[in-house]
């Protein structure tokens, strides 16, 4: 589809519902590699504000229309999609200076997290619209007025303003989130890169999977883009902490307190363990590590190491074993075979990191490579924006202060010798915020101390060792299921981190009333809404069961016998059953008492309808507790009541939620717990039908 | 101990380690009710940027040292100190020109809820120093890399900038959630009324309970104090969003991504539901909402009702109802016999409640009150600062600005009629962003129209109706276990909410490595990190147990005779174990299975050491999943490990979770979940010995 050998192509945006490029002819783009033109950008004369409120009025009534499920289902379909077409996509990439392998981080790495969120969107949150959180709040002593949290989309956009290093992920781990919690995006890339965020977005519209206005792109200046936000608009941006702090202060944010995300470039570190001599895979792993991340994606990444931090004692072993690795790797044509290292984005970046190194030289020495003279594996280092790594060391990181704020985004980083671990947790502080920093080690000790001591600091910690060597993702690599973002310097925004990231993308409410209307609201039965016993409930499908549907058992004494033949029928003897004496001495009970799992196996004794129906399976059981003890003679009776219906969308089935309270013969609580079954949609089953 | 009858005292700050007033007089403060003078305020001169480092370094890390409970006693027993002199504080109180009744709510309120986040923390979170969130992430196939989320506390000073109307709740929400975070906290009371809350910091510094540097006070103006703000440092601001605005803008916030928590007053609409008719109960709980919150504090509430939603045909009925009540209730001295309403805080904001009235008149009439005439109970009226109710009635609701932008903070209210439920919502959504709204109806459907139709707007909505005509605490009252804070207007923010108010106060950190590292790390086991199987676990008191402290058990064969016996024993004949064509029939089995509850209770027999020990109770089962069925012939055998020790500071006892794994013959996991023990902390027990 892509053919990159065509002429450079105008890009265009897609807003309000059109392709469309703008006025003028827009901005050349050139291939980072080789300064051949890619594409046009511009977007000049394109209403920004029209945009956003098609967003709202289209994009986004579309999705709330939608359970999570369904919206969870389109981007399993959109994933499963764009894989196929990946090695579109990777042709792409190489014009923007980065190797097959920069580029699986980017592409691969994008797609794998739409699917992640997907998937565990199905997994983990219920197919509905609303989302009931945390427990039910008992309000009053009688239960008469109780409150729950739910979460429901925001009724805007979700506006993502991208860095220009990673234009497929950079994307996909936004919109994600946003997609699943209800909320139309609408994408800004960074420029210089959005030749391939324009191709991947062409391609998912062009499935025409998501609804009208679900998704919308912005190929060019943000120009008045924000003027026109409202509340229930979001804002995430990534990129220099500079224009971060100036779109954070934007009147329109702050006059509609629009939640703003931040994910800025920070002094990321990786420590080696006091522990990790030269001779040891710590010591390997370590300098394996440092040297991928200056050269990965040519050291243009935000979680990229910056600063290393090293015993003293193994200052020169670490500098020797780095500038032999970092000898093996010169940049080139980052589609040329082999390719170790690609190139910056561009040759002003280029310009930007070689004055950023002069910077940190006021501070620190170079130790390997040279920011004025290039030698490349392929290319031509005066028309592609190529620069080999550059390590350098600081005698004196206590004192330093470039080192702990100056960031060359490229392929540099900086030595830090280290005393103690007191002092190396301290260096690591000394970047005032981090997305991530690393910490090599085989003791167990300082893998606490150290994490602990800069955990406030840092959005991420990886402790690597030897027995993650094989399967360790690094250093550099947010991943789906894992927060993403850091305090302080790197902008104390919070992204992904599994559901918590969708989220981010809804408004927590706290509703109060009685037990009817709090379980009318969010969907879900609370103890004290109304209830009806018919028909026993294990006698409906999905079709026919509703919260509330209750059976109330007959009542079962459980006797002395019943206890002794328990224990001795599954050899649990526990002394609180079997010894009076025993049972008596201990604080929680007053003599025998029966086994918690023999009231759990009575109560099901109670509540099942044996015969076939509906109810294919009890696969678990959740918050059991066991309030108050069973004494011979006591007498049980069981309440069982439909609290929650999940019906899965591409199944026979579904889940069924439901609350069994347990009580003596004195209206006590023994035991309460939520009973978990697989339920048929219809009955009988289409299979059998 | 407070002589109100005295003369004015000079407030003074506690910054630093020291009570100093700072230079200069002062400036008066009057009292609300007579004009007297109560105090003088002012901080000239006072080193805020040496109090936030003092705050840093001493007050933190003594917070840090204690555990999660332990700070949490240490709020109980100062709640329960103030409890005893909370009288003193009523005597304050009146001089804000607040009533009994309004002071309850403050000082009572402030009180309950510094209680409930003690007593929360110790029931909901473990006795640590940090907190383990969520699962743990499986990060490679082999199970060797792995992940997991831990918050800790932020090692900076929580600065809660507050409003005048709650001197004491105001103050005591805010540092109860940041204290048992373990973050230091410097309170900046409004102005108007901080001579009450530097009595309760008095009294609180006074108890000697907390360490030196945990709590601070600035009474006077804010000065320099946001100038000296780090990366680490949390700002709350409670007050007008004009004043937010300012702050949540301040360069030191911005540069340094600085969490910046904002409760701005907002336009909160209490809607009566078109059921409601005026024989309705609701109508009459409506009225007497609507009524009391236009009066509680002279409606200086954030969370008041500023707009009356009505169905239009239900208008003039529910105009004649609040006259009628409003017309008994005038405002007079605070601490008169009797008092139903006191008097606004100042002079000065009567003269700006009066003027923002005047705005509302451009597109509402008065239909009850007058804003330039005031009748008393008691009291001067020239003196104290006094105003009746005013309720005012806007025709065209749809199309009027100010009356969903104007807030009066004031004794004030309008009344908007809508036509159908549709427009109901659309009227509370115009508020752009409110605290709290509540909706007044008996009919479910109703209430989950309206509540969910304007969910995203709020962060708090109260469904009011007959059935907790009695318990409910009413739309104004903001609880502990509630988030507190809305969108857009009201400012963005997100208070309280049980505990994930003390999540504001501390950094969430995704954690990679091996089991064994995140095991160290976090203090609880994870699978995959060492174990010990010396002596059977359950002989350990929590003087010797340790995470990781195993048992892994003998096999157990499962037949057909023991699940035929369970069946009858239980009376758990459900077909799936029972039947073999219907379990083949069913989707999940291949044949008749055993029961899940048999499987949990042989897996008990396999792991339980029967003599008596310190295993005092087993109380619960969390997360209960049967993963693969266990037909008959098929072999159980346990592993059973220590993975969480939670020892109660104030019993002999503490809780142990077990991670309980149930695999068979070929080694699937049948069964996983995890075993809630109460175990001696010593053994034998004191008690005994």
């Amino acid at each position: 589809m892509f053919d990159v050998s065509a002429a450079p192509r105008r890009l265009e945006s897609y807003l309000s519902g059109r392709w469309s490029a703008g006025d003028g002819e827009g901005k050349p783009l050139a291939d980072a590699a080789t300064g051949e033109t890619v594409a046009y950008i511009g977007a000049e004369g394109l209403d920004r504000g029209a945009a956003l409120q098609w967003g709202r009025e289209v994009g986004g009534p579309a999705l709330r229309r939608l359970t999570i499920h369904e919206r969870a289902l389109m981007l399993k379909e959109i994933g499963l999609k764009l894989m196929e077409r990946k090695e579109d996509f990777y042709q792409e990439n190489f014009r923007t200076g980065a190797t097959r392998r920069d580029g699986f981080v980017d592409i691969d790495g994008g797609i794998g997290t739409l699917l992640t969120f997907a998937s565990r969107a199905r997994r983990e949150w219920p197919n509905a619209h609303v989302l009931p959180e945390g427990p039910v709040e008992m309000l009053s002593k009688d239960g008469s007025f109780v409150a729950r949290h739910i979460l429901s989309p925001l009724e805007g956009v979700a506006i993502h303003i991208n860095a220009f290093n990673f234009p497929v992920w950079g994307m996909l781990e936004k919109i994600a989130p946003a997609l699943i919690a209800g909320v139309p995006c609408l994408v800004k890339p960074g420029s210089q890169t959005a030749f391939l965020t324009e191709s991947v977005v062409r391609a998912i519209l062009d499935m025409e999977i998501l609804p009208d206005g679900a998704l919308q792109l912005l190929c060019g200046s943000a120009g008045d883009l924000l003027d026109h936000v409202m509340p229930q608009d979001a804002v995430t941006f990534t990129g220099s902490a500079g224009t971060g702090r100036k779109l954070r202060t934007h009147p329109a944010i702050v006059e509609n307190s629009v939640r703003f995300t931040m994910e800025a470039d920070s002094l990321n570190a990786a420590i080696l363990g006091p522990d990790a001599g030269p001779d040891s895979e710590e010591f390997a792993l370590f300098v394996r590590e440092v040297s991928n991340e200056m050269t990965a994606k040519a050291g243009q990444k935000c979680t990229a190491i910056r600063r290393v931090i090293v015993p003293a004692a193994l200052e020169d072993a670490v500098i020797d074993a780095l500038k032999e690795r970092l000898g093996k790797t010169q940049p080139g044509l980052p589609d040329a075979d082999g390719a170790r290292m690609g190139a910056l984005v561009s040759l002003g970046e280029r310009d930007a990191v070689r004055a950023q190194v002069e910077r940190l030289r006021a501070e620190a020495e170079i130790v390997f490579g040279d920011p004025g003279e290039v030698r490349v594996a392929s290319g031509d280092p005066q028309k592609g924006a190529f620069l080999g790594p550059i390590l350098l060391r600081c005698a004196s990181p206590m004192e330093a202060v470039a080192v702990h704020e100056v960031e060359a985004f490229g392929p540099v980083a900086t030595i830090l010798p280290y005393e103690d671990v007191e002092g190396a947790i301290q260096l690591a502080r000394k970047g005032r915020g981090s997305l991530v920093s690393s910490l090599f080690t085989n003791d167990a000790d300082v893998a606490r101390d150290v994490t602990l001591g800069m955990a406030p600091w840092h959005g991420r910690v990886l402790v690597g060792n030897r027995g993650s060597a094989k399967t360790s993702t690094g250093h550099g690599s947010p991943l789906a299921p894992l927060i993403h973002g850091g305090p302080g310097r790197a902008g104390g925004g919070e992204e992904m981190g599994g559901m918590r990231g969708v989220k981010h993308f809804m408004q927590r409410t706290a509703v109060q009333g009685t037990p009817e209307m709090i379980a009318a609201i969010t969907g879900e039965w609370v103890s004290g809404a109304p209830s009806r016993a018919d028909v026993h409930p294990f006698r409906k499908s999905l079709a026919e069961l509703e919260i509330g549907d209750q059976v109330l058992t007959d009542a079962r004494e459980v006797t002395q016998g019943d206890v002794e033949h328990f224990a001795e029928f599954t050899g649990d003897t526990f002394y609180a059953h079997m010894d009076s004496d025993a049972a008596k001495a201990n604080p929680f009970f007053d003599d025998r008492v029966a086994h918690g799992y023999l009231i759990a196996s009575f109560a099901a004794g109670l509540f099942v309808s044996p015969e076939p129906g509906p109810v294919l399976a009890n696969y678990g059981v959740d918050n059991l507790r066991f309030m108050t003890p069973v004494y011979f003679g006591d007498t049980l009776r069981v309440r069982l009541t439909c609290k929650a219906i999940n019906p899965r969308e591409n199944a026979e089935h579904g889940e069924v939620r439901w609350d069994c309270l347990v009580t003596n013969q004195d209206g006590e609580t023994v035991a309460e717990y939520d009973v978990l079954t697989m339920v048929a949609k219809t009955w009988p089953m289409p299979e059998e039908a």
